[in-house]
């Protein structure tokens, strides 16, 4: 069934009239008519079912609330650096169906994309939408935020119950992801990957003191990394 | 480490020459010289570290036998329909780098892509081709196997020790991969996905003695379905 995030929160009964955002979507891809059923996720993460009632404006009523948990119990930040073509919309694509909290995209010692501030605006933009679509799509109640960051050293990675930092070098000698969760009563995670070419010294060097994780045996690309993890992850809570 | 599948066999200290379709990327690509190592992996699927001894013809001598396990310790045959634009291409290759051991693209009833015979010979180079890079890229022994197939109905699944089926409409109620794997000591299992649209209920009734498996709480896309079950099962025995 379809999917909208909506600004502010609705209640049971409520009449209410669609935001602007989603008018063109209901009357022209999903060619919706009056008594037709959709799913509305509110500001505060409440899914509701809802039907509609007129089209000229878009108005609905809210059926009933949606109680099933799709949200993963730990909040996930990925960090990865920009990547190539469209590797970077696969990755947040993906990893939105996947459960991540948020994205935030950080500049490798080795990344190969460079972006200035104005393309950095209109790549956000682009991301942003993605993982809207992506949230509407899977049937969460969350939208992953979405933000540029500098350099890794830059990072306060203190701030979160558990960091994963996958380096590629030490695939084979890293610990499994299951076994490092369970050691680990995580409400947050940190879960850091490297660009095409891998970290540096430098950088690998910052997480010494967190958790290296194995990623399989085999040599996943920077793209196909964070699905992996995140499949895990997931697998382990449900 | 760049890695070659090669037809054949090798032994310890040979002088090889490499076949011929190899050339051009070896000179070409990696611009080798003579001393540079890389790794072939022969029809066997040992692999080996070797040393490029010539450049014309391309000769090299073979070092030493690489002995980590890169494999899966179960073969797992994917069964997807061909899907739309890009994304059989966005299968095949992080598939292939999560250590699938076949590929068997079937026809759907709700299949949306339907290819003729000299189409589907195309199609067929093409993946066969990103399933062999991508098993290079990710250092892995084999390289999987991909053919087509009819409908759901003509295979005989009763060959896997295991056969798990993921199927939308039931993926809250459906078992979790672990645990299945965990009740089964299986040696193949074929892993079923269904179309964009879904399977048909005459698809679905086909499964009735198979484990109907959930894929986490959210629903997944097509093509990022097979990545999920793949990382879990991977996970599970590395």
């Amino acid at each position: 069934m379809q999917r909208y995030f909506i600004e502010g929160t609705v209640s049971l009964n409520e009449d209410c009239v669609m935001d602007e955002k989603h008018i063109h979507h209901i009357k022209n891809v999903m060619r919706a008519k009056t008594g037709d059923e959709f799913n509305v996720v509110d500001s505060t993460g409440s899914a509701y079912l809802v039907r509609l009632t007129d089209i000229d404006p878009v108005t609905y009523t809210v059926l009933e609330s949606l109680q099933a948990e799709v949200e993963l119990p730990i909040d996930i930040t990925l960090y990865s650096p920009l990547l190539k073509g469209d590797k970077m919309d696969v990755v947040i694509q993906k990893s939105t169906e996947l459960g991540v909290h948020e994205f935030i995209l950080y500049k490798a010692d080795r990344s190969v994309v460079k972006l200035n501030g104005k393309k950095e605006a209109s790549r956000l933009s682009r991301y942003e939408k993605i993982a809207r679509e992506a949230a509407e799509q899977s049937r969460r109640t969350k939208i992953p935020a979405i933000s540029f960051a500098g350099s890794l050293k830059a990072v306060d990675f203190t701030k979160y119950d558990l960091v994963l930092f996958a380096y590629e070098d030490n695939n084979l000698t890293g610990r499994s992801i299951k076994d490092v969760l369970k050691e680990y009563n995580a409400k947050t995670a940190a879960v850091v990957f490297g660009p095409e070419g891998g970290f540096t010294e430098a950088e690998a060097a910052l997480f010494g003191t967190y958790e290296n994780v194995a990623l399989g045996r085999r040599i996943l690309r920077a793209e196909t990394a964070p699905l992996y993890a995140l499949s895990v992850i997931g697998s382990y809570y449900e």
